[in-house]
């Protein structure tokens, strides 16, 4: 990847963009995707953008047999300057890169790999929805498509980046949701691949997800495989509490996937001088706490959602009422200052925000 | 799927065959591929054997991102006279239909699928090969093909079988192999999805399987997840001990894969009126029978490798040699009966032998 550069292949014919009412999550994918080969001995080469299409994959390739496979998920907004930008990605490349570790995926260019989603975003820029709350979704994600069946590293791999013009992740906005505690379900365990985004962790958290939703709440709440003691994160979201005063969020301890979010509610937390903690939290402190009327507040942190305020938990039985069911304080200052960050209508003192502009021509095919 | 049929569309140039020096693991595939749709509300539909091809898939197919994906591993035998032969494949679809329950993907009708497999096979037998120890691998599988990028169970499937001449799994054969037991990562654990046959676990072993092999070892001897001290299986095998003439072997406890082979093993054993128990097994007992000179066999058991007998155990920097690296006796009749009843060379008194015959004519393109 020395040479770096990306043919370009513009599609033909654009699709039509989604009105504003018609934005789902992840159901609408762009005009273009990126794409960039692995093999050996040459490594990460052939970095191209091509029209949006379905991939032509061999029925042997490792993906489909043994998961070897690692993603990630940030956003593009639009702001009112008619800018373009993201929010921290270098983070979620240099997690991208954790989990390939993980996952016995070769090491991508973080810094080449960046430039080339800008490019992307770039090209897509009238993808990128303008109304409240919406913003342009990036995955990237890499598959091991080697023709073998083995348990093994692969030698192929793919990177593929697809855009998805979003709305809201839940329906119910900043709205307080309902989260159960999962007791017999197991996300993930130390030593395991809780750590890394990776797909493996997703497709056994479903039956859970699952079992959950029909009872009226929209995710899980994962305790620790180890104990079931331990309060780690909520379906894809990690989890903050606030009681009595003190800001606390489960300390990362190999299981938990450390996000973006919660990176920098924790600085954001910092910078307000409020005193935020990163410790081991059983749902036994938690529930004395919400008796002694001291659980003043909950809320998931995600790229998808930002700030998810927990107005219920029910655990074992029991119903945690928090704040009446009502969006907390803190949840509702982090959450107008990181979208106000992200969408450009805040001041950004910790130069999280990438702008993406035209850059060097590239080749056109 | 109530009116079963199969479409057949025949392949037009069929492929050279393998000589058997050329025989390696799952690298060879057949000349065509037995695909099923699962679309809503229609169900499973439109069986058809089609040429070996590529598959062409969505860049947002939820297999890629979320893993939802199960599959299968079984076996068809050439016999002394001629005939082809499974061995207890309702087995292993009865495990897929478990695994997909895990997984929340919808049911398959066993019996259909099963006669679809036979007809495949049927189709490929002069693929089959006839060597000593060699086999046609058939690997069904499932995968979700629903294009959204959102964690929830998939609303379309595509399950695929693909079939595979193969040579030994190992390059030891019979030999015995040096395991090494993995003190750091964790397979599975209760709560997980380590009694499924699923992606996910295979990609979270590779990294433990890439640094033992490293070191020398074939595979890993895994731990339970919690204490990390009683054993669980081995890479892909289930796993048997004989200590002071009893053959034990762990309980199936929820994150261990209920092996055909392991299944079979336990019932030759009662049937020969060899003491088996199935129980919890500490490293630290194991270690103290061999200590005691009472270890006196391992050996693994699959599908892959049948019985593979362990020669080496490497705990925590002690090294547990046993049988003086040797075969055991229990190991050698239990794999000369199972491959004598897989290959048609000995009496079947279980009724674990199908075999594959040509089946009622089906549409053919
Ligand atoms: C399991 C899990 N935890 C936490 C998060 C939050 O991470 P981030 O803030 O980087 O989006 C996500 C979503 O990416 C997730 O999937
Ligand atoms: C994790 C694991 N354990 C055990 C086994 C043995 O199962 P079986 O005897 O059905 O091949 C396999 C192989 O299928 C496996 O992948």
């Amino acid at each position: 990847m020395e040479e770096w550069t990306v043919e370009v292949e513009h599609c033909k014919s654009p699709k039509e963009k989604p009105k504003t009412e018609e934005l789902e999550f992840g159901r609408i994918f762009t005009d273009h995707m990126l794409v960039i080969d692995y093999t050996e001995p040459v490594g990460w080469h052939d970095a191209r953008i091509i029209p949006y299409q379905p991939l032509t994959i061999d029925p042997s390739a490792m993906v489909f047999h043994y998961g070897q496979s690692v993603f990630e998920g940030l956003k593009a907004y639009y702001t009112p300057d008619g800018d373009i930008q993201l929010f921290r990605p270098e983070k979620n490349l240099e997690r991208m890169n954790r989990s390939n570790d993980r996952l016995c995926i070769p090491q991508i260019d973080e810094s080449h790999v960046l430039k080339a989603i800008k490019q992307l975003v770039h090209m897509e820029k009238d993808w990128v929805p303008t109304a409240e709350g919406t913003s342009l979704y990036i995955r990237p994600f890499i598959i091991s498509t080697e023709p073998f069946i083995g348990v093994a590293p692969a030698h192929h791999y793919k990177l593929i980046v697809i855009l998805s013009p979003v709305g809201a992740y839940y329906k119910e906005g900043i709205n307080p949701v309902k989260i159960a505690v999962e007791n017999t379900f197991v996300r993930a365990v130390k030593g395991g691949t809780g750590e890394a985004k990776t797909g493996g962790n997703y497709a056994s958290s479903l039956k859970a997800q699952e079992l959950c939703a029909k009872q009226g709440f929209t995710q899980v709440l994962w305790l620790d495989g180890v104990e079931k003691k331990y309060i780690e994160e909520v379906g894809s979201m990690n989890v903050f509490f606030k009681i009595d005063g003190e800001i606390v969020t489960p300390s990362l301890n190999g299981s938990i996937l450390e996000g973006v979010t919660r990176n920098s509610v924790i600085q954001l937390l910092k910078h307000w001088q409020l005193p935020v903690t990163e410790k081991r939290i059983s749902m036994e402190e938690l529930y004395q706490a919400h008796m002694d009327g001291t659980l003043e507040e909950a809320f998931g942190t995600g790229t998808a959602a930002v700030i998810s305020p927990i107005g219920q938990l029910s655990w074992e039985g029991k119903d945690l009422h928090i704040n009446n069911g009502k969006t907390g304080k803190v949840a509702k200052a982090l959450y107008e200052t990181l979208t106000g960050i992200q969408y450009g209508k805040e001041k950004d003192p910790f130069n999280w925000i990438e702008k993406v502009t035209e850059t060097e021509t590239i080749p056109v095919k």
